[in-house]
């Protein structure tokens, strides 16, 4: 996990890491943060004169602003966000996928565009469904598993069961797996490796990533038409293959509409701290100070930051 | 094309149909829908003693509340609200599935659920993507596609010109097409006709019917993935298929679903009439009273109703 303090206006500080012990069970994590935020908590308390105005977490799993429901993986159900944060500052929970979402709303690339997807590639694909710059959860906060929802309806069995999931095709384990499935005699570590094996004409990972092209086509294709968002914002691990990825997917998804244009597709531009900014726009948000966050410019962000 | 007076307490009256002329363009469209609502204003203004306090319309194509900006079935583009009402009386306009939505949402089977999708399959399949009890329409009024989203990605070609829309094979006029094209020795009239020949064991229809099922499974589990809704709402000519259509779809939908729950589906309560009753509440919200139809009853709706 990733944590930090951020000041109201941008300023990035203590931006560091810990284990969350996640191999020791649930209770373990929910100490881990506990103990994590006590932690930053006191730090803003010296260097600031007085403790945070308020705390954001982004938390995997289904989520609501004051309940982390449910995990697959930590294994926690229904913990308050009460058990996370020392009594006396407000707090709020958000999901990571959607807390991203709307860093990338407020600050990042869909600064200014008020609805389109947050889809974020990397060992899994979930999306933000960002509305009136807002992410949005759905009915009980398990909305954006777009990762799951069918591309090949009687294609591979995913691992979450269901068949022919997004996530089966197109996530940058999938790359890896479905590459090594195919080429027995040879491994791809990363991503990464399979996308430059294609990208150097190799005949094995040029079909694996074609088919991880189209199945994000596919899906792209169903998003457009069911929710008609101005842009589309890619983050994740996959999305630094940039032209790589982008243009192929531009003219698959292309193709796929006839009757409509296209949406952009752009960049995300806040990379991995997506989530991390995102939770401190919470913070200020369970702060009472909702409209942080839209002043800031990402170059305050890299300058403030601590590495 | 039908309309009809409303009044704030949910008498319906004067509910009656035109006919659009548009087979001799938009144009004439246009002067038809202007030319009925001045007749619904003057009889209003004589029943009531004033005109109207505000109007409603639901039109199909990409619609805002100001402006039908395009409809590929009318040919019209870009025509404003005014042109369709009189002078100084307030006016909304609505697309026409959302408007629907809106109805089942206020006073139908989404009444108390703020977060659904109203499914209207008929001639057609669209949708209305109910947010917090509003249709939401998108970036710029073409949401709600539903029926063009992509359920067998390498399948039949829409009419629309792409590839596998779930229109193609689960509208009402899907099922005939579809019917004929295996069995030419036989007819069917309507969708009615193949489900019935379905029920009663009839080998192609019977396939025609299961594909029709399975394909409103694959789409609404990509629905149910990206948009957690608490109901799925389903209406238009081939609901009143009742359980025929609702018990096989539930256990297909099921069967996609591995790590959620299944969200009820509900039956529309409105019928054909969701989408006039609709456009009345867009009239009351346009009027400046929004709040109109929560305590209307669907009782209240039949007994005033002009045949």
């Amino acid at each position: 996990m990733k944590g930090g303090l951020v000041t109201r206006g941008g300023e990035v500080t203590a931006l560091e890491g810990r284990p969350t012990g996640r191999e020791s069970g649930p209770e373990t994590v929910v100490a881990a943060i506990r103990a994590y935020v006590d932690e930053l908590v006191d730090l803003g308390s010296s260097r600031y004169g007085a403790p945070p105005d308020g705390i954001g977490l982004a938390v995997p799993g289904i989520v609501t602003t004051s309940t982390a429901v449910y995990s697959a993986n930590i294994g926690w159900y229904d913990v308050p966000v009460s058990a996370f944060v020392p009594p006396g500052i407000p707090a709020r929970l958000g999901h990571d996928v959607r807390t991203g979402g709307l860093a990338e709303s407020v600050l990042g690339a869909g600064r200014g565009v008020a609805d389109f997807l947050f889809l974020a590639i990397g060992t899994g694909i979930a999306g933000a469904v960002v509305i009136g710059g807002e992410p949005y959860g759905g009915a009980e906060g398990s909305g954006g598993e777009i990762g799951h929802a069918p591309v090949w309806p009687a294609g591979e069995k995913c691992a979450c069961g269901q068949i022919g999931c997004l996530e089966t095709y197109a996530s940058a384990s999938a790359l890896v797996r479905r590459y090594e499935a195919r080429s027995p005699s040879r491994t791809a570590a990363t991503a990464k490796d399979v996308v430059s094996l294609a990208v150097a004409g190799e005949a094995v990972a040029g079909e694996v990533f074609d088919e991880a092209v189209e199945a994000l086509a596919i899906s792209l294709a169903s998003y457009v038409m069911l929710l008609d968002p101005a842009a589309i914002v890619i983050g994740g691990g996959l999305a630094e293959a940039g032209q790589t990825l982008f243009l192929p997917l531009e003219e698959r998804l292309s193709a796929r509409l006839t009757f409509r244009e296209r949406p952009p597709l752009l960049p995300a531009a806040l990379g991995m701290r997506a989530g991390m900014l995102g939770a401190a726009l919470l913070g200020w948000q369970a702060a009472g100070v909702p409209d942080v966050g839209r002043d800031w410019s990402l170059d305050v962000l890299r300058r403030g930051a601590v590495p």
